[in-house]
């Protein structure tokens, strides 16, 4: 039987360096604020309790949180990742099982290794601390783990007080933890704040004598901090990179895998194909033999088997393209249903509609679905055939095999089978424009 | 003289780990299948008889090289590369010359190459057999060659088998080779399965006793192998990257040269400015001095010279475009000539049309040529004016000079230097607005 | 008291590497000619003179710098970089104070290291030349700078020539230099051609006998230099990463940094977030709080705070997008102004416009500004409501809070508060379609 969780994130850092009004928990990778990120993978152990302990920005970071089951502890005083945890004890209060100690600003953190520090954590030897380790390509200057190989923790370092022989070893600390409830809290009374710094250090719980604490290993990625936007930026392309290489496993052919970019629920099935350049916004399912041709953009879409999108299509929240549906250059779907064999190929605008199976939509055109109060929904039927350039002023019925005449402004329904007109009568005033350009030529001469 | 060559290209594996319903060799390198590269490249070499062999699929690669004069072998059981080669003895029956053997999904290989290996093969010194080697970066764990000054092989071992002085030998394997026919299936009779797989090893054939084979060396990118849809994207990467350069060298600027993607048998001129973020598809030829600019797509058109593309135009099959003529924004040209000068520069739709010289085509023209059935032309004379946000319903003519009004449905020819009308006529209803407005926020107000 | 400064410029070399009708110091870096480059950065020392020398090609530089002051002198042999400079006598004539020597290939040259040049050449310890160094990743066959500790230089020695310590320098020249006025003809006619390209090099005056010099040093891009297209974009390539990570340090969010490019010009707040792929031309300016979407493209913009752009926008020279404004895909504006709140988000071109606060431009809503001759514009007032697929003839005014229904072709003004509508009357003809149908049908299956 698997303890109760509970997890305390910290989120109280300044986030100085990212030079921005936003939370620095709350800045996007793959489309997900970073505390976000860690709230889903916890989700997948089901704690009991989640505590987000904030500095400056509460109110932004509780919006972010509402409804998710989080508490929200403050941390007044920047005292130090010690007192920082030690602000969680009211939230946890009646709390009994392990707690999982995490970093709003280290988002990456999978479920599986927030796992492996729980189960290091009940394992027989009973450490009372598991820290996460990470092998980083350049160790820098982070502290150092002197561990033996059950993993156990010899001494933990900064890299600062740290002699050769421990520098040279290349197990380096990520700050995480997994800690007992009825641990926790004893531990930190028993740590102080004699340093330059006159902080609280988290880390020194472990160190206390005649402790025994144990090293899980992980991914550098998993561990990867975000202090400033280049940091932002790469965590977000190494996220990329990783996604980019799972969908060509899964028989994805990415021409340029280094200009598609994912979200962290971006859902695509085999033989999917994606050309250069495309983008998916958050919500996107797309299905086998789907062909995704470049510079188009995908957001809350459902894009159904063997359908074609773009160049330049782009499908908003509630677009759902039916099998061997088209959607072409400078389309925009939104709230709309294609049935199968639909096309829309040029230019058009179809928001709050639906479009029946095998339907053509013709170039330029567009739903007027907006008064400036209200939506109103363009139904077209089946097979019907939409002229190029039409506007279809919603609430409109465009009933099942219907054809609209070219330049059309169609505002009321048209009956199944029917031939719908309206525009304008053709005039011709012969010879008008050769006058009118002598006299603008006149015109012009004048001026100069 | 040169001797008649023959090919045959393997293509019986089974492609596991692309994960695909395509066949592997079918997969596309720079728009083309790589199979497809192979036999163009085949053919500056004008070989007498091409075999592939294939295990399954064999309907897909029939498919993809009728019409080439290519012979489809078939290797029932997956026997190892020995039997696989054995397999296309039926297919060169009454051949006499010399045979290329190749690999499907080992795409780039040269026509320099392939007759680098000929020309070897029968040099004076006489070998039976000439290897492709290559020296990659990581040797890995690819076969060795161990040869002398002359290239002539003492030893091909693989990896596993290999001592430490043979792995530190960087020349490799690739597996490709040319052969005598007259040798070629003598050699195959000689070699066993006698090995772990129990398979029939082609490069057994090199190390047959008596035998005097030589190498031949190529660059590595040359015999990049294709087994998983990220080798794929690594060679269409490597390929895009020396196109690339190749374009720089021969006078292209590309501003942003990793966001411009190339297709196989695309053409530049000198001059040509590609801005970032540009895609070539199949069939595109530019002239000198034209600029494309950013987020372009073309495929099947030709650019004259001193052009002016994009940003965001979309040129298709068919499209022609004029001297000094300019293609803008969200613009769609398809099976479609653009006179000298002539510019569409704005969210248009020009399909089986012509442009005289000097038109201007105004923002959003649709040139409505499909009736759900057929497809018919628009043919816009020299010098005319197309006023925004028409309507040209095809078959229909605009005379040379001729105006056509902003918002007008053309569907009756226009004569020369005429001005053509088609719209409503405009209504006001004064105040309608304003008690609109009022009504619904009423309406809203009662909902609430 | 700083002493007066001069710049001369080689631009004589003929660039053939660059296969360009364009003189190679006219490609641009970052939207801008890299001689501008070099202008732009002397502007913040305010030099008395400027001096170009070319060889072919002086019409083109000539125009490229009319009005800034430079003069232009020729190189009409080409006998090396010392003969180069010396062709800048005459211009240079009455002049006193110091000159620096730079190359038109060699842009990103920073007006700190200018001045760092002239600083050194006026200390006390009063070297005659100070040379501008540098220590590239590969020092590969630059010449090499022997200097002691206070950067005296003790020897310049080509690659060729230098000895295998030398060779192990990391140092490295990369020919720009500062010498004072009174010193350097002086100097250029003491050195002499008796080398195997009979030229005069310009390196010779540092070490004439007597004669001390000294070494300034420089980051490596500062100096990169351009003689051919791959050149160009490894130079532009190290601008934007350089501009990109600035901007992020500054507070902008960059989802994918490596698909955003910036000119020379561009200017943004904190705060500002921008999604892959987006293009960013000369002199635009973006507010606090702005995203800009993927895929779009600015120009020559300014965005205010709070405003949304794109997917797929594209703002051309003077478009003005007022605080909260959306603009939206595939949505071109130019010279146009957007009112706080207003929104243009699909399909559209807005040109020589005002648009009101809070007003809304439909889907597909063009502004119809141009007669062939001349530009009219279009105003729409604050609140109005453009109905979709409506054509705006200029010069036309819409009132505030007017009404224009959906596919209407507006040619007078609309008074505040109206509704106007100018669209055809609606026909249908029952079963039209259902007959069209079979007749094609028919008529598909006699031609079969």
């Amino acid at each position: 039987m698997t303890r109760p969780v509970a997890a305390i994130i910290l989120a109280a850092g300044q986030g100085t360096r990212m030079q921005s009004k936003l939370h620095k928990v709350l800045h996007p990778i793959a489309g997900r604020p970073m505390l976000l990120h860690l709230i889903a993978s916890l989700a997948e152990l089901g704690p009991e309790r989640q505590v987000v302990v904030v500095g400056a920005g509460r109110e932004q970071v509780e919006a972010a949180v509402a409804g998710r089951g989080v508490a929200i502890a403050v941390q007044a005083q920047q005292l130090g990742t010690g007192h920082a945890v030690a602000q969680a004890h009211d939230a946890l209060a009646g709390f009994v099982g392990d707690v999982l100690i995490l970093y709003g600003d280290v988002p990456l953190v999978s479920a599986a290794t927030m796992k492996a520090l729980l189960d290091r954590l009940n394992r027989g030897d009973d450490p009372r601390a598991v820290v996460l380790g990470f092998r980083p390509d350049d160790p820098a200057a982070y502290g150092r783990i002197i561990a033996d190989g059950q993993g156990i923790i010899e001494k933990m370092v900064e890299y600062k007080d740290a002699s050769e022989a421990e520098r040279a070893v290349t197990l380096c600390n990520s700050g995480l933890m997994a800690v007992r409830s009825t641990d926790l809290f004893v531990l930190l009374d028993q740590i102080g704040n004699d340093n330059a710094a006159g902080e609280y250090y988290l880390p020194d719980i472990v160190m206390l004598p005649g402790q025994k604490s144990a090293v899980v290993e992980t991914d550098p990625l998993e561990v990867a901090g975000v202090n400033s936007r280049a940091e932002l930026a790469g965590v977000e392309a190494a996220w990329q990179a990783q996604r980019r290489t799972a969908a060509m496993r899964d028989g994805v052919t990415l021409v340029a895998p280094e200009t598609v970019f994912f979200s962290h629920d971006t859902v695509l099935a085999r033989d999917v194909t994606v050309e250069p350049h495309v983008v998916f916004g958050l919500g996107v399912v797309v299905e086998e033999d789907v062909v995704i041709h470049a510079f188009s953009h995908l957001e809350g879409a459902v894009v159904r088997k063997g359908a074609e999108i773009g160049p330049y299509a782009r499908l908003r929240p509630g677009a759902d393209i039916g099998m061997k549906a088209k959607v072409g250059n400078f389309v925009e779907i939104k709230k709309a249903t294609l049935g199968e064999g639909a096309k829309a190929n040029h230019l058009s605008y179809i928001g709050d509609a639906s479009v029946g199976a095998g339907a053509n939509i013709g170039a330029g055109t567009i739903t007027c679905n907006y008064d400036g109060f209200l939506k109103y929904r363009t139904e077209i039927g089946a097979g019907a055939f939409i002229g190029s350039n039409s506007a279809l002023v919603a609430p409109v019925t465009i009933g099942d095999g219907a054809i609209v005449g070219a330049g059309s402004v169609v505002t009321r329904d048209v009956e199944a089978d029917a031939l719908a007109l309206a525009r304008g009568k053709q005039e011709a005033l012969p010879g008008w424009a050769k006058r009118f350009r002598a006299k603008m030529a006149e015109r012009k001469a004048g001026r100069s």
